[in-house]
């Protein structure tokens, strides 16, 4: 079904998808970043809500009519997506909402919200005939590329900051990449990623240059819509690094809407760290949209990005759907960690916890009174367990005696 | 609908659910666990297979018919269960079975097949007005009752070897448990465990002493039923610690062949490590079966159990229903790690891949041709990443310097 075009986010200009790969020729790969645009007109006749599940068997390969895949491609065995929504009355009364829900993407197959980019990737990589895929990564986007490289056996190569949580860089062992742990920055495994993937011939994951793996990633959107019956919350709440992410959900329910498939939008916060903030940074100083690279570091590892390659798509969308960004501390993301796990039973890493937190913030700063907000939780908290335990400390350890245990609980 | 009865695995005495809590007041708590017997021809005049869906958005609660819980009570916001079932035609090809499937449950909220049970447990201590809950646990049982009483409302202690892995004593922190973690091995922990949580009059959450917690653990086998349309695998492959988890197998899908459901009962093979095989040993032994007690260890910590409680019930089972056990190294079970995260994207904590281990070694000395085979994965890898870790090595760090990246792929 779904016959597509791209378009670059700065410059407007129109593309085939056989003419580019990743990013617009004139603007560059850090301004000319792609939109897949789709024949709406077309699909709309084609595709109803009857379509679609609230708990698919096919994860997010139910809503293959409005992905960027060739239908004939096999996809890879793992069941990425269908992540579960959970309604909280209790916090919708203490916020004074209509409804509150947490969606736990980090029931993804790796674990983190990245699998539903990664699932698309290796499709398209297999579509276009690599035998090898590359990525520059916080460490999410890789050991979630790690997973879907082994189970559709691509070669992978990771280049990621040395200082990436060890579950992550555990994960990309075990799934057998080939890792590149840089001795610096995202932003530099980043830049090196460009040069030596490209080179080399790979494929390239890294979702701000691939235009289609914001596409992966806007399944978030379309299953939230699903899960709500078709009528999506007021706000959603994501936290942001390189952008991507927060595009997605923008881009997911406008397709939504483009298809007659939902009436509103959403409006979609992002949320960043207070240290490491270029996106909101560059949104608040307005048009004409720049890049505002910052130096910085967040205990939150998977925005900590001072130099994000979505910036431009980000902040157009946010200006074009009525978006927002807000700022939450570090000491604010730890304290969300052990108060949503502790309320809800969702265990998430700092940046998904940043959810939590900024939904917090802004209810502070903003009214929500009567509105209805979900967040997204992009990612495990077994992924990061030592910015976990920095709250709540270690556990106490007792002699394997009774009668001193008992004392315990006098 | 499912009104139920207990009975006594050794002497076969039957009790309402009225007059006895845990175990048989006469064979006690080693010998006497009980069995939840249903009404099967009242049940199966009430339920057929169109009851039940392959993607339920009820997980293991679209079976609470069959499960000893009151039917009005509200069960816990965490979707527990609906775990994925992978088929892979190249490994069934190369031990030229019929079928090779995995069904991955480190896909739980926890992140193992514990939910399973503690959901139940968290359902049965509010059914019952207990305001705390405790278990003894080797690491999984407790992150997962941490998680579920978190959501529940409910007090937690927990009991556990200190040596537990990291990331189970950070769940149990994270998601607020009262930890008391024990300078000693789980059997310890168990013992102490009883004394003062019976004491203290909190409910019980062991599973081997706790009726209920097996019928939670059995939805594992009535779902795999269910993704096999009815007609499951031939052989199933578990690992095994205390017992429970292998006889929830036996018990879930005899239920099934009780209402009608199944023509056949899968045969279930039990998998422990051979330095620490108590119940692959007592039924080695054969009749009358007793316990056999041993010392010893393993890197898979789930199962290194050397006293288990739930013996009798596993080799009784065991017996009954045709079943087996093999025991595999400690290498063996760390290289079914990378071996099953590199070919099928499931990254499983050591027990979890045991089964995988287990199945290897099981097809290599008997026959399995021909044969439809499911492993069950019980837990997730980022739940014990040292010894993931431990054959597949740390990332080697790269200077941020294009050139010697570059010379790395030379």
């Amino acid at each position: 079904l779904s016959e597509y075009r791209l378009r670059c986010i700065s410059c407007g200009k129109e593309f085939s998808k056989e003419e580019v790969e990743y990013t617009c020729p004139v603007c560059g790969d850090r301004k000319g970043t792609l939109e897949v645009i789709y024949d709406y007109e077309f699909l709309s006749k084609r595709i109803d809500r009857n379509l679609f599940r609230k708990y698919s068997s096919k994860g997010i390969w139910q809503f293959k009519d409005i992905l960027p895949v060739r239908k004939d491609m096999v996809f890879p065995a793992l069941e990425v997506g269908s992540t579960p929504v959970y309604f909280h009355k209790d916090i919708a009364k203490q916020f004074n909402l209509s409804g509150f829900s947490i969606k736990d993407d980090g029931r993804n197959p790796s674990a983190s919200y990245k699998d539903r980019a990664s699932a698309v990737a290796v499709v398209k990589a297999k579509e276009k005939n690599y035998d090898t895929i590359f990525c520059a990564s916080t460490g999410n986007a890789a050991s979630s590329l790690a997973c879907f490289s082994a189970v559709s056996n691509l070669n992978c190569v990771i280049f990621v900051p040395a200082t990436s949580p060890e579950a992550k860089l555990a994960q990309m062992q075990v799934y057998g990449a080939n890792v590149i742990a840089i001795d610096g920055s995202y932003d530099m495994a980043f830049d090196i990623s460009m040069k030596v993937g490209l080179t080399k011939g790979w494929y390239c994951r890294n979702s701000a240059i691939n235009p289609y793996l914001l596409e992966g990633k806007k399944t978030g959107a379309l299953e939230l819509a699903v899960q709500y019956d078709w009528k999506p919350p007021d706000y959603v709440f994501v936290s942001v690094g390189d952008g991507t992410v927060y595009s997605s959900f923008c881009k997911g329910f406008y397709d939504l809407k483009q298809l007659g498939l939902i009436d509103k939008l959403p409006i979609v916060i992002g949320v960043q760290s207070e240290k490491i903030s270029p996106i909101a940074d560059a949104f608040e100083k307005g048009k004409p949209f720049e890049p505002i690279d910052v130096e910085g570091n967040s205990v939150a590892d998977s925005i900590a990005v001072g130099k994000p390659r979505d910036v431009i798509k980000a902040v157009t969308y946010a200006k074009r759907f009525n978006g927002n960004f807000v700022k939450v501390t570090d000491e604010e993301i730890l304290d969300a960690i052990a108060q949503l796990a502790r309320t809800t039973g969702v265990f998430a890493e700092p940046a998904g916890a940043a959810s939590f937190a900024g939904f917090k913030k802004y209810a502070r700063l903003n009214s929500l009174e009567g509105k209805n907000v979900s967040i997204i939780v992009t990612g495990n908290g077994l992924k990061d367990l030592k910015s976990a335990m920095k709250k709540v400390g270690s556990v106490k350890i007792y002699p394997a005696d009774e009668e001193v245990i008992r004392e315990a609980f006098q």
